[in-house]
């Protein structure tokens, strides 16, 4: 019906406005973030009236060349563009708005090249201030007030977050980062986007694999279980320096994302795979704390060290466990998905630094915190509720992530309780269990496009290395040093092979970073069966019979709605 | 539909008793409290047989006037009213009917002030034996048994329980004691009840914030970690006398419900949220051992006191996680909720008591016992399934639930084993990162309205600060001790807090016991929206059909049950 | 509809072909039991094509009374009985096809007498190659590879296995041993089958009972606790040889089984609670091992026992737990029932047995493995999420399997880490608590039909009585020795009753083994309603429009199909 209408289309494209509005309203509310609204409110609830309002007159007169590219462009892209007094993106707002909307696809690509403006959408707000002047000038027409129920969803579609159960419904793949084919998305596919829109949270994951590296090489040198291979402390040295140098690297390019591209960088919070990642800056850091040469910081590190980079930790395990306790959409039994571990093993890295720096009770305090979400994620992602819609049909990699959790826990407890006990070694354990369980099945590393989130997945296989070296120290007998090595060799070669990869994937074919189209859904439905036609039919009866002022699109439309409506009755 | 056959109704109001037959079966089975039925047999199988022959002649017949004021009472009122020769309770039976089911809500409140007798619907049962007289009577009209499946539902409304689910379907809140808008409640909502129908068991709230209030003040008295404060012991004591008053007073006035109005009592124990509060009596008992005084208590307590209390917790742990683990609809992911913790915390705190009385086996059992619910319910709350429809959205101060087990845990794991080690530790940990997860959420306890159930959301404080000052024993720090006194500092301003407002309350607004009207759901869903039309239409259709003895309303309903299947087909 | 149809067929019983075509796919994909698929997928996958192809043209053209038998028998029996030259079976085949698919249920019982040919389908396959060389002819026709989704499902009904959720479609009862009303099944209910296709996996229950008591009795004769009896070693050696020779023969029985009947065995390994019964053979190894007399076995065991026996255990904890944790449709949620602790069990048995060789490392790991799948299965099961089909309503013996892990796990925790400490003493007393649990229901053993899986039930008794001398040794006093006592007293009747009744069923009412209907459903559901007429509809055009050659049948099926179509549409 989508389609249908979209072949009467008249070619000047603005009957598009009207496909916008026939989106019903989804039942999906969007209840998180709401500290964050709250916050914002404000400013917010001003801004969002104000484009409501100033995007309602256009649709409804059609009259005035200028204000119908204005609307557009609020109406898509926030409101960003079209202050920046970029030329080439008022030309081709409408088509564009065609490709994102009508379901057109790929259909010319000769327009692609000249919609750089789009990518403002996902900009940093600063100038939303300006945009406030042109509400007086609105508020007169006066004719808007009825449909601001209608329009609400789609206009602030940037401005609020999108909700955790749109990322399930629009994305698929065990990281949920592949678009389905039903969805439309906001950018175009068809063009590289702007590199630091096309690098993602999970970029971190190369310094995850490289820091628990230098862990590893370091724990080889100097643990007394592997004492008798002579590993030189050079190899940690010159992992540790690499890990720290693409560690900047990176929280470089992520700090400029921020700052240049703040909503995507939302969007990536709100994604439920992707907030994991958020974690991993911090748990980077402390690897790199704990695995640090002794030749660098020859004594014990200082409390502060732990202070700082426990703190951003804390912070989220308040904000992400408390979204899974109470409020809101995202229920663990919605969101919970092997990444998850993510957001628990800072915990335990950080009771492992903890016992580094000394703070044996603050160690404590993590090891429960980590414990208790870790008992909680490891039931639900065993249990695979019907309602854990991102848990993927087949093996990934992304299923690696289980050992990591347990082999830190298991570690973690050893540093701060002393003692490789009873409960270390279960931890130990299970870790080991999942490994083999994992490895046993043969498509495990089979048939996945590369991407960099594998980074990820190489940190768990470094972790349980380093957990069986220290149970090698506790059990020293030829099998627990043969699996240390044979561990600590797999690993070490599945981050070279990662390394070698990646720098091809980099540099040689430049495809590390694609269209990271899953930032880019839309956040309402688009196109596709609707859910509730009947509602849509008569929502645009109503609007038809309530605007005396569109004649011959209301008429076109008139049909089209009878239409609707005939199709739906029958 | 339901509305606007009510307004066909003839003014004698003896067509209401079409509408009750009108009710559709519900899914929900009431297989709860199958031991408890099993055991009342004999006795309630009659009963009730008796009851819906009882009934039936009357509804058929509607001829004379003294049977058709029985029937209603039997059906409404459980039979009790109509023996114990209330003649105002027999004149105001039939316009009560209409507010109850015919959806006509505060229709006339004249009426309103006649209806003493409702109440008696709600009272202990005793005279069932009169009833069974009147039995051969009605056994000879001979025409009723075709009629015992669409009937048994609604007659028997008091006498079997009320089914989980219903309690779901009709109130809403965190706390489950508001009625939905489209249900009506068995009782008038515009007047004020008896005192005794509107004393909750959540009042024992008030002791279990007293009792724990003195536990808190003994201990800050004589641990070695705050024993810096020099607080004088006579403040224990006094809490300790004001707790126990509280208690007795209590007591006495939920025994005296008991023995006037045990159906009401009946539809607290299986409100899935109160039946958590039958724990609490043992629970402030045990509380009020482990706080006694030392100047009254000199010694180490009788063991003999541990069983006293301990026996009602150990038969409601048998009779609860044996509803949660089989047989019936009470499953654990339906009825979990935040106040589930309350149905665990008994079992550490039996667990401190053994400690105290010198029965370290039977405190590890209980440990044990608690642990694995609590890990059960923890996981279950965490993971707020779909199927959980009790959680609140919003934080409410129920959720502070959460963090009275783990620390009641603590405190008990470093009684019994004597020594407060990694799994104490990890208890105590948790419970203090879950208080820090509601402290900082900023909505915490605002825009909620008092009720006495809020202090029951006080004791988990106190106990989080009990075990805070037995982790500052084992770790004597300025962190710890500050922590264990601005944790008791907090729990005891909020119980003073709760104290001035309890009072205010009571005594000045004199609104502390509003209507209780989540005792007072109709036991199936009557009016609004009726789920199975087509049955309904059905089942009146045969009703007609079969009794030659309906004429005038047997016409009547043809019609409606006609409109009814008319609408439906369409 | 269904059954409308099947009266207008011809008197040929042909167009039963039709009927099978219009099942509808069904939404349970059988991704399960993909390593092996994958294994045989040289073979197996021409095998099902060629079988695909070979069973079209008959479909359509209906023309040769050869292929049409050929066809029928492929598609029902998997090509084996076609092979062996059973000329009765060639000849039943049709009037058998209408009992198993048309829905006539037993509409002759004449007909059943001479289906001797039917239980082949369960033989073990050997005669694959051969029908492979009819693959050149049938690839000519040319035309059957359009229709190749719509058929692949039901002809290789046998091949692939039946998926999780088709048992819980079809089976009913807590054991999933009953044949739901609505089911047909493949095998004819109303004679008796062969002894090896109703001997079930369940029958090595009866020497996990006995193994058990074998261990009880030892522990009754050597513990301190219980020396007071004076037990002669005696007993215990005579029940170790009766279970050793009970467990010869049931193994050797069950080895035919799989030698003649492998199709019946991959139907028991693929039925949900079944499957946990196949962790039993090796239990009972490592239990007779456990219980080894000391005049047997005078020394330690050579750890070598214990890696032939645990190395099924771990192989199938692999193969389990993976397919909970990943992959499939048999998620933990949906197959979880109270026989899954049989699965988690074994780790814990196989840890006791490390501790006797002395390979405490191994039975550290096999606790660590036990642990986590226990927590898992245990949150799973109380919370009865309403996914878990297979939960019975009432009470019922296998509900004594919630007693065995934890006393497994006390019991093996206590002997690999030298210690009975907090942890051995917690998952006792939650084993006491659960055993308490159960035996204050009165309706516990009531009701129940007896069958060999009742055996299974008795081993958690034992264990829990060894786990309490075990306790009794730690803790000596009289409450202690009592429950020990009373507890091996209550476990040593149930195996002497239970003994009894099957040497009664066994011996004199020969009823011990019935019928195994459970394994004989058919792969998708027959007759009914069926879920997707629309979907059903359409591809009954596209088949009639796309086959030229199919005249007849296609004017009568296109004739069929509209009136599906006008069904569905009004």
């Amino acid at each position: 019906m989508e389609m249908k209408e979209t072949k009467r289309t008249p070619p000047n494209g603005l009957s598009h406005f009207v496909d916008i509005h026939e989106v019903p309203e989804e039942e999906e509310e969007e209840e998180e973030d709401k500290d964050e609204r709250k916050r914002n409110k404000p400013t917010k609830a001003a801004d969002h009236k104000e484009k409501r309002m100033s995007n309602k007159p256009m649709k409804l007169h059609e009259v005035k060349r200028q204000n119908q590219n204005f609307g557009r462009q609020v109406s898509l892209e926030t409101g960003f563009s079209v202050l920046n007094g970029d030329k080439k993106g008022r030309k081709t707002a409408l088509p564009r708005s065609g490709n994102s909307f009508g379901g057109f696809g790929s259909a010319d690509r000769r327009e692609a090249e000249t919609r750089k403006g789009d990518f403002n959408m996902f900009r940093t707000k600063s100038s939303l201030v300006k945009q406030n002047s042109l509400l007086p000038f609105r508020k007169e027409s006066g004719i808007d007030s009825h449909y601001n129920d209608a329009s609400c969803g789609l206009d602030d579609s940037i401005n609020k977050s999108v909700p955790a159960g749109r990322y399930f419904a629009a994305l698929t793949g065990p990281e949920l980062d592949q678009v389905k084919d039903s969805e439309d998305i906001l950018l175009p596919k068809d063009k590289k986007w702007p590199f630091l829109l096309r690098f993602p949270i999970g970029c971190f994951g190369i310094c995850l694999g490289l820091s628990s590296q230098a862990i590893l090489w370091r724990a080889l040198a100097s643990s007394p279980a592997t004492r008798f291979l002579h590993i030189p402390p050079l190899i940690n040295l010159s992992i540790w320096l690499l890990a720290l140098s693409v560690l900047v690297a990176v929280s470089i390019t992520y700090t400029l994302k921020c700052a240049f591209y703040l909503e995507a960088v939302k969007r990536e919070y709100f994604h439920p795979v992707r907030v994991n990642f958020f974690f991993a800056p911090s748990v980077v850091c402390m690897f790199l704390a704990i695995g640090v040469p002794p030749c660098i910081a020859p004594g014990n590190l200082h409390p502060a060290v732990w202070c700082v980079f426990m703190a951003p930790i804390v912070f989220l395990d308040l904000k992400v466990y408390g979204q899974w306790l109470s409020g809101g959409k995202r229920r663990l039994c919605k969101v919970a998905n092997p990444s998850s571990h993510l957001s628990v093993v800072g915990n335990f890295v950080g009771a492992i630094l903890a016992a580094k720096v000394g703070w044996m009770e603050a160690g404590k305090f993590l090891w429960a915190i980590g414990f208790a979400h870790y008992l909680v994620v490891f039931v639900t992602l065993y249990q695979r509720l019907p309602t854990s819609e991102a848990l993927p049909k087949e093996l990934h990699p992304v299923y690696s992530m289980f050992i990591a959790t347990p082999a830190a826990a298991s570690i973690a407890w050893g540093a701060i309780y002393g003692e490789f006990d009873g409960l270390a070694r279960t931890c130990f354990f299970i870790a080991l269990f999942l490994y083999c369980s994992l490895i046993v099945r043969i498509n495990f590393f089979r048939g996945f496009q590369f991407s960099v989130a594998w980074w990820s997945y190489t940190f768990p296989m470094t972790t349980a290395s380093i957990a069986t070296i220290k149970y090698a120290e506790q059990v020293p007998c030829v099998i627990s040093k043969g699996l240390a090595l044979s561990l600590s060799l797999m690993s070490s070669t599945m981050v070279s092979v990662l390394l070698v990869s990646t720098l091809l994937h980099a540099f040689w074919w430049q495809t590390l970073f694609p269209n990271d189209l899953a930032i880019a859904i839309t956040k309402r439905r688009q196109g596709g069966k609707e859910k509730k036609p009947i509602k849509k039919a008569y929502d645009i009866r109503r609007w038809t019979k309530q605007s005396p002022l569109s004649l011959v699109s209301g008429i076109r439309k008139q049909n089209s709605a009878d239409k609707d409506g005939d199709e739906v009755e029958n």
